[in-house]
């Protein structure tokens, strides 16, 4: 496997494809996932388990969850909303399954129609689930602490409140805590400081990821500091595809294309090839005509004299 | 006057018209400049003393910096291609004058057919120019190190040349010397390691300002490094107007509208009231139909619960 420091989870398929109309085809996000693999992308959140007449655009998620799986060093993760949702992930044995949780419990409701206390107890049930399994069979079950850095509904959220259920989330049975920006409206010195309450309330190993949103264009600025704090998994999308439609005014992923550029310009080795990611993006783009992909480095290229982190060793 | 932790340098009415093709009138520029004044904007560079066969969309700046340095509390920046602009300026008596200087020399002899050691001597006649007049007269001169982060004609460039022609133009006369990230080729990592060594050639209180592109989307995350290293006067176009038509794939500036919301989020005074901002925008918006204006803050609108860095004393 290509080693590298940053490890990139790009959540398109899922994230992306669950926000547009547009229902792309099995076979092209087939054709959509090789590329992205084939571009050294070394995680992708393939789908959510949720009925297919919620999100008929994730309809073939276990179809893909198969496909990918047997694509050689490919992390797939899928996201699942409840425990019926994880019993069929774990017909496909995922690599990693998350299950969103969100902070702002009127968040929580108006998404998922479920409290903490209610939230929590599917989380155990989850986690008995996976522990039903031989351990080989077992993927990563990640919570994701959503509205962790500000609610479209509640306003502003309390961090201490965001550190006591992920050590509710970790006490339920998960693996590890993920913390989301679903509004967007994350600043750089919030995303510091919460990642080192939460680094100290969990431990730092169990604080697995982090997705953060463009929504006001915070987005790298907000990646940015979290590697400096020492997070290693960011999620992102390509064309910045996605966001949650449940919150009000949030749209717009991280660009993995703007992200991959500046990590490996910083010298951070993501094992990924940033022509071949152009690629991948042109099967989406072929895909989805009528979306607005976002991204700025694919228009303009990689600036000459550009070397890869792996180059320079 | 407001006090602020960061010093916004609104450049659009100079970089941002100056790349476009739609003539923006007299009387529209003063009531954008008046709006953007209005929202707080500390300085604003109003326009460019080259010659109006060049640059026809600039050709009302003389009058532009007469109207605007009778704004109360704010600072008018002019850029001066050479001695005849200077002279120009002179008669207006702006706050700021800055003459961009390439890093790369094929790029100066491209943008300005001088090479450096002609752009050293026009940077020396004009210190001298400005010396002849009175104090209270002379606008503060800064020599804009342009191509700093690399070049679309020569590819990387080195830092110890950054360094040394900074040397050159704080000998030459210049009260300060900028770093402009003209090819927007910038990372976070170069930012921080650039920042810190034209301080210690020219001493911390000589790098006046930074000019980041964000032509890869890096701007903010770029613009973090520089405010996290301790630089305190940012340049930025409203709408992410402009970016140097002459560097080869070159385009778009750091958007005010999401920088403002950066630093106010994470508790940096910038003296900038957002809402005010967004009506400066729709006279922007308005006045020039046929553009794109970038940014992601005035669609999303401001997070609920919200607080300005001042309101949180």
């Amino acid at each position: 496997m290509a080693t590298f420091d940053i490890e990139i989870s790009e959540v398109g398929p899922r994230d992306g494809l669950q926000s547009i109309t547009s229902i792309m085809t099995t076979e092209r996000k087939r054709a959509w996932i090789d590329a992205l693999a084939a571009a050294g992308i070394p995680e992708i959140e393939v789908g959510s388990f949720v009925p297919a007449k919620i999100l008929p655009q994730l309809a073939d998620t276990a179809e893909l969850v198969s496909y990918a799986t047997k694509i050689e060093h490919l992390s797939v993760t899928v996201l699942v909303p409840n425990l019926r949702g994880a019993q069929n992930a774990m017909q496909v044995s995922p690599t990693r399954m998350s299950i969103p949780f969100s902070v702002s419990e009127t968040h929580s409701m108006r998404n998922v129609k479920r409290n903490h206390i209610q939230m929590l107890q599917e989380v155990k049930n989850i986690a008995i689930l996976i522990k039903s399994f031989p351990k080989e069979l077992r993927p990563k079950f990640e919570g994701g602490l959503a509205t962790a850095f500000g609610c479209g509904i509640e306003g502003n959220i309390s961090e201490d409140k965001v550190v006591s259920l992920a050590v509710s989330l970790m006490e339920a049975g998960c693996d590890g805590v993920g913390l989301s920006d679903t509004t967007g409206s994350g600043n750089p010195l919030q995303v510091k400081r919460l990642i080192k309450k939460v680094w100290q309330a969990v431990g730092k190993e169990n604080l697995t990821g982090i997705h953060l949103h463009n929504t006001r264009g915070q987005g790298l600025a907000n990646v940015l500091a979290a590697i400096e704090t020492g997070i290693t998994t960011i999620d992102s999308s390509m064309g910045g595809l996605g966001g949650c439609p449940a919150a009000t005014g949030a749209s717009g992923n991280i660009v993995t294309e703007d992200l991959v550029f500046m990590l490996e310009a910083m010298g951070l080795k993501t094992g990924v090839n940033l022509e071949r990611l152009f690629v991948a993006r042109e099967i989406l783009a072929n895909a989805l005509p009528n979306e607005t992909l976002y991204g700025f480095t694919p228009n303009s290229g990689l600036p000459k004299g550009f070397a890869y982190a792996s180059q320079r060793d």
